[in-house]
């Protein structure tokens, strides 16, 4: 069982990373805090609720995060997301039915790594940075107490948002340049990566024939997936990458990765927010920061679908 | 009485900035958070617990904060202020007598905002901003809420660190470009005021007259003072920068100031932590920030002499 | 007499500065230059080839320079000099009566500098440096046969088109770091000093009573340039930038200049372009830059009225 | 046949590019500029000297051209290039014996430029992009005049001197912004395809084979190539960038080519002189820019081991 806390901005992926980790026996899902991104504060974190209850999952407590980046302005991805960063047709979601805790998610971070045996909580942000970056300025010491850091976000080849960087990164390079900086172990999932996560046909039929809510809830994400990022960026079918994150903490074999030093440029007119990976040596011992370069695509939509089928 | 917070990195004139807040009878001192600047967050927070013991001060708590800044590396002033951050000779600094508080400066700072009227806290950074910025991202309603900030830090003018900037803002430009760009009063204390706060032989003997052991750790401050900014930057009597902001928090009639918008460079290769202050047309209703210009120099030395000597 | 290159962009007081190059006996004007800047080259050189002819001037050569900066793209002022780059009402401009010449403009500076004595031409860049930068690039040669650079832009204070920058460095930042960094005596008449060249009513007066073709000339540029200042920047009275420059080179005791070190932002976000001038300490003896601080304004108007006059 | 001016700084691999457009029927060689990069002007000036005269070319003119990058220092490659920047063992390099140009080499691309038929003559920079940098700024009319700028330089993948930037536009970024930025048709042969052209036993063993002077050369160039390449960057068999650029003039189906917008990073920290292509959508219209993907490799050996033959 690994601990992990999911750091998201759902978010139609980070919807199907939620269900993954929820889903999957391997995973203890500590909570979910959430963050701006994919749409303001507010909206990610009904969604974030609303995903829940889809679920039926009661005893998984959210913790509401960082409205604003630490030095950019908001930026959201309605291209992507629409109007309520999760919208999806066909698909009637539920009022939520389980709170939100009073508490700050960056302190429940801190408090929650503070509390836990050292080197058993795993960090998965799905989203911008910014949660993950203070909590690490507001208590350093989380940073040695950290199992890893498994971040869905960055790219070597082309970015998204801008031709050098991709959407998370993008919005909050300082938070970025904080999380890769510190020395833990840090996994970046990136769109190098999750550009091999498509949600085919083929891959939506398996969902389609579970039969059950869930399944159905994925149906409705993909389709709505689909048709704002064939619109927005002319993908034939969908990228779904949050989920990936989640698959390498279950498994890291389904995503294979290289070490490299990364680094993220903050002063570049054309490339603030690129994650920057040095692959001219081979990296040193003290290089804590990996890449993700492969995924296994069968088995990763195997974790998932047995998930979302296990969910109901 | 105003409620004050005291946010410095002691530090010879934090130091003073301490010891005029505490003796001053119209400011009500809730606490000193210390952060990483003169010196390491262990030496300043050392430092502000042997100040507060020298003054004989048992009631003001003291919270430990942020040990770097944001994303700079982390910079000390030993040219300035010595090996220990507030290195002084022919003075004993005496074991620290009060403690350090376990919780955090910037959890302290919240809480503390969220729980006092809105409109009663003074914020008074005299170090480099990294606390105050942190805390206002973690809880952004402390905006509202406070009364003002009023920080040293800043120069329109000449910069002391580089040509451009000056020494708080050079060390954390982000967390200043976070206290600078937030809606609330910032009245900006920088060298272009503090560099008329020139303690001479004759302030000097001031403090000396009074024959009490705040006395004559402040001759001692002076001393060290005076010596480090000879060798450093070639001052005749050196300024004493941090009382200023306390003393126009007392006193608005001390410190003369311009409403003027202010920001912060980030990127400059010569001017990163500058603060630019735009004099180019008048300031529109929307603005937050003041410079401060000038000085009535024998009032604030009226004010910081009957302090120290009110603490004996 | 000083042999002098005139690099302009007329430009209302770029003519002024031509006026009172051309009318001065001390000075041999070789040629004029012009420069894209408060307007396109086309206007600036067409308004060159006007201020030639209204001045009677038949043996200046003009030399038409670069169209564009170096790297940024064309930036002009019409709000300060008019749809041409020298729009005056109530006085008509003659069509030219003298050449642009086919050379290029960098290409004469060069040829110049290479044939003439060492250390005998000045020049006097009123404009972006685009030209002087090329030329310095194109033959690095001429930089220790320069005799100096007497050049109009930069601000250690204020700047104007931006809180940070003066037009002409703003314009092209990456000439004017190719200009003050290379080892040439560079004297930088700035903002600080031009504002103290307001054209008074008083002053106008007497150019008004001199009666003649240029002083009437002198006339209708002001009246436009008051109208333009007092609309675009508030000004009461319009600075006349340029013939400041000038004036140094005829007698550097009306123009008191310090000795400073100074460089060129390229890099920042809210200061490109400005000049960093570094007073912390005083100026090695490698210092080759100089700031004009105070003008004698007396003896200024005294030398422009002489030399209108002159021209009749 | 197609007019090429060769813009080097030989440069072992640049000496290849030169003996293939010198040897190469298809290429008429209007001449030689030079500009510092690989190592000091005065070095790279008299390598091509040194490699004319060793093939017996007498009429190739050389002009010399810029010292030094358009604002940033000089940097030279000794760790790739050795001490005279063409340093190789076992072959003695002749005095020279054809001399070099008076005229400037910018003036001469800018004349020649003016000079020959519109749309015949194709720029083929492999150094350092300041040359030619300087001529499209000194004369804008080249630009629409030049057949096409085919450039050895940048890299959409790897860099080599950082892990975003290539060399050449490393040491000039800002003349790599302007001739990236000029409406003229670039072909950009990038470490992308270079790193293709490796000098394998086989291939040396094809020059040894040759018994001629030129042949001799070649295998000393790739001999000291191979050693620094090696001791470098670890490469098993160095990567002879410069002929690929040639190739591409001579046919260029030998060297595959996408279009794509290509901007030239000048701000950023860590990514200051990478060449950003934008592959997210098809380039439009107005796209003149294209980025060389895959070398067929044995018709590129080819190509250079005829042009050396030819030469004897």
């Amino acid at each position: 069982m690994r601990k992990v806390i999911l750091d998201c901005d759902p978010g139609h992926d980070d919807a199907v990373a939620i269900l993954l980790a929820a889903g999957n026996p391997d995973i203890e899902l500590l909570g979910l805090t959430t963050v701006g991104g994919n749409h303001t504060i507010d909206h990610v974190t009904r969604n974030a609720q609303q995903v829940l209850t889809v679920a039926g999952l009661s005893g998984v407590p959210i913790y509401r995060g960082a409205s604003r980046p630490l030095l950019n302005d908001v930026v959201t991805a309605t291209d992507i997301h629409g109007d309520t960063g999760m919208e999806i047709h066909g698909f009637t979601l539920p009022e939520p039915a389980v709170p939100v805790e009073e508490e700050h998610a960056v302190r429940w971070i801190v408090d929650t790594l503070m509390r836990e045996e050292p080197g058993t909580v795993t960090l998965v942000p799905t989203g911008p940075l910014t949660n993950i970056a203070l909590a690490a300025r507001l208590e350093p010491r989380i940073v040695e107490r950290v199992r890893e850091v498994v971040l869905m976000g960055g790219a070597v080849g082309a970015g998204n948002v801008t031709a050098s960087a991709e959407f998370n990164t993008f919005v909050d390079p300082e938070a970025a340049a904080i999380v890769f900086g510190e020395n833990w172990p840090v996994v970046m999932v990136g769109l190098d990566l999750t550009h091999q996560a498509l949600a085919t046909p083929a891959v939506e039929a398996r969902f389609a024939s579970l039969g059950t809510a869930c399944g159905d809830f994925v149906v409705g994400l993909f389709d709505a997936f689909r048709r704002n990022y064939k619109d927005a960026q002319g993908f034939e079918n969908p990228p779904v990458h949050d989920p990936c994150a989640v698959a390498y903490v279950i498994d890291p074999t389904v995503v294979e990765t290289v070490r490299v030093p990364v680094s993220v440029e903050l002063a570049g007119t054309l490339t603030r927010g690129r994650t920057v990976a040095d692959f001219r040596a081979a990296p040193g011992a003290d290089c804590h920061t990996a890449v993700a370069t492969r995924l296994d695509v069968d088995r990763f939509w195997d974790l998932v679908v047995d998930a979302v089928r296990a969910l109901g």
